[in-house]
């Protein structure tokens, strides 16, 4: 559709009229369609509700179309899918859903988001669970993160939780081979994969069957460009029934004619709980549909490389710039550190001029995304703004 | 101010302006002031962010104001607040939050909704522990509730979890006095008290300091009026940090410098995971801005008894028609029986012609609620109505 024409693309996006934006790791602007979608499904609900049975099967019907759309994305059979607030309450499904032993072993990598970190933290103190971390940081630019990882596996390591890119660094982990490391270590009991998908969905083109991972938690509010507060996890077919729901609720449950709970699901929706902000269901699908109007997630994936490439190689000639990574990204994410100045007083100028970045603080650092649609010359204002500010 | 003008006082609420809304106690229909603050927060967030520190200092704004508001109307210090997407996940974080030991007990009200007997049971495969109900059911027209819990409580109950209102009779139970019925319960643990506030937060005027509850988990959607995905979870100052944060997240973390956990805050949002829809909260406190003005919630409340007693009343006097309860009801839920006709016919052909009630499932009746913005004339139209399709 509109490959040769970005900016009117982007005018799609209110936030992205006046300033440079460089935060889609943390959140990605709604194209307008996508809010007015919220809008038209908060005036239906009063029109034909809000509680009726013809509000009943609107949800069950939005419910089914985000599912299938976000199936369809992430090349996953329909039941897989569960919806969820966020990436964080995903990855607590997961980890609170497996049958920890004492003495059982979870396995991060050092370059976790804080909430998996203490999700895991929560798990030990509960179930006398070990945790331990693996260097994955110092593979950014050379070594290799599956042996690491395989060095790090042991008899009683029930679950290895990573980031399928890191949220600090954005390298992108091979997830295949570290599936398949952890699916073939000859341990006590099996090795289960949780991935933190928070960088990865509306980046990589996606293929989780193949990938082989077991449980992959996601949200739309970030690189699908969709409403802050719907995400979702993915379950491995296998293993659905074999994960125990915690927080549970009606909308998990079978029940008797009486009403009474008999069970849960078979499918992803024994993992979700109780009502929801079911506007939001279609503002997601419809920030989808506008990404799979201007390309393939190929198409996509391939220019965000270019330009993130772009921004690298601009940063790498800024002298007192240092990019953490050596070679160009492999995704929209590069962080890099300045010689001199505090990283917050840089991102604070520079947000005070229109161009939003963030810090990382673990390796200290700023942190800037790029998006299939953001501008080479937006690229370009940016560095000279960051050269201005340091 | 409206007290006397109630159809330009329903105005505000597009949802009243073309049928007769009997479903309060599923999801209120929300004023257009309320819905304009999430439209005027969606653009907010795009043309300030959507990432951004502008964006976080709001957020933070939003939230402190949120549970200020939320705090005064329930009559609690404002660090007893948690803010969840719905009333399960508030009674998820309270029952999956005590330390249970195999054996321990909870127990239940007969009159529970499947959530909240789905979290005990699972609960009760989980760690081992004993789940009973307590026959309140019996109790709507004679009787003692509070007799009756006491004599089910045991030396090893941890927790009772009942409904302040019950959400299939509308009884409202004697709170204060369960409250008291437990902690002076001389077992070999202390008995905490969960309240299902579902139906009871936007109806009875609250002090939950005095009235003694451990946890009061509610949610703005149904009475209050506001939007659907938003709640909250009361936890007794003395007991905030006696209860263990289970499903976690950035939200709840305190962090070193490194953004590395370092424990959980010392208030509700311990229980607070991470990225909700946060252009929620202007929404509900625009709602409940909306009941403050018509009046105090002990007004709304006497109004809501006047208009529950004329529609039990109106009820009584249809030959086939029989109401759950033999005097007039304490609250706005009235539940009753049909002689011969199928209840989900009933409410369908009803639907059908403007009327939203629903049915309850056990006891197998249609429930119809009233608010205090109900009309008398809308009452009898539905009067009419049901003698019409039964």
């Amino acid at each position: 559709m509109t490959l040769l024409q970005p900016d009117q693309y982007r005018q799609q996006f209110p936030a992205l009229t006046d300033k440079a934006y460089f935060n889609y790791g943390g959140q990605g602007p709604m194209p307008q369609n996508a809010i007015s979608a919220i809008y038209r499904a908060h005036e239906y609900v009063q029109r034909s509700g809000p509680f009726s049975s013809a509000i009943n099967r609107w949800i069950s019907q939005e419910e089914k179309q985000l599912r299938e759309t976000i199936a369809a994305e992430l090349q996953v059979p329909l039941e897989t899918i569960a919806l969820t607030e966020n990436v964080s309450t995903g990855c607590n499904i997961a980890m609170w859903g497996m049958d920890w032993q004492p003495g059982d072993h979870l396995l991060l990598s050092d370059c976790e988001h804080p909430s998996v970190i203490a999700t895991a933290l929560e798990l030990q103190h509960r179930f006398g669970i070990e945790v331990t971390t693996c260097p994955l940081l110092a593979t950014l630019n050379e070594g290799d993160p599956v042996a690491v990882i395989q060095q790090h596996l042991r008899p009683r390591t029930r679950l290895v939780a990573l980031s399928h890119i890191l949220w600090n660094t954005g390298q992108v982990l091979p997830l295949q081979e570290i599936a398949q490391a952890c699916h073939t270590h000859a341990g006590e009991v099996p090795v289960r994969l949780l991935v933190d998908a928070a960088q990865s969905v509306g980046v990589l083109p996606l293929h989780l069957v193949e990938l082989g991972v077991d449980f992959y938690a996601f949200t739309g509010h970030k690189w699908w460009c969709g409403p802050a507060g719907l995400g979702g996890l993915y379950v491995r077919s296998e293993l659905l029934t074999d994960l125990r729901p915690t927080y549970v609720g009606w909308r998990g449950l079978t029940r008797n004619p009486a009403g009474y709970p008999t069970g849960y699901h078979a499918d992803g929706r024994r993992f979700e709980v109780a009502t929801s902000d079911y506007t939001l269901y279609a503002g997601l699908q419809e920030a989808i549909a506008i990404h799979q109007l201007w390309g393939t997630t190929e198409q996509r994936y391939q220019r965000i490389r270019e330009l993130s490439q772009f921004l690298w190689e601009q940063l790498g000639q800024i002298p007192s710039i240092t990019c953490l990574r050596t070679a160009a990204p492999e995704a929209g994410l590069i962080s890099f550190r300045t010689e001199q100045s505090n990283p917050a007083s840089i991102v604070q100028t520079l947000e005070s001029q229109g161009f939003l970045l963030r810090t990382i603080l673990d390796p200290a650092c700023i942190r800037a995304c790029v998006h299939y649609f953001t501008l080479e010359s937006e690229i370009e204002r940016l560095i000279e703004a960051i050269r201005q500010a340091i």
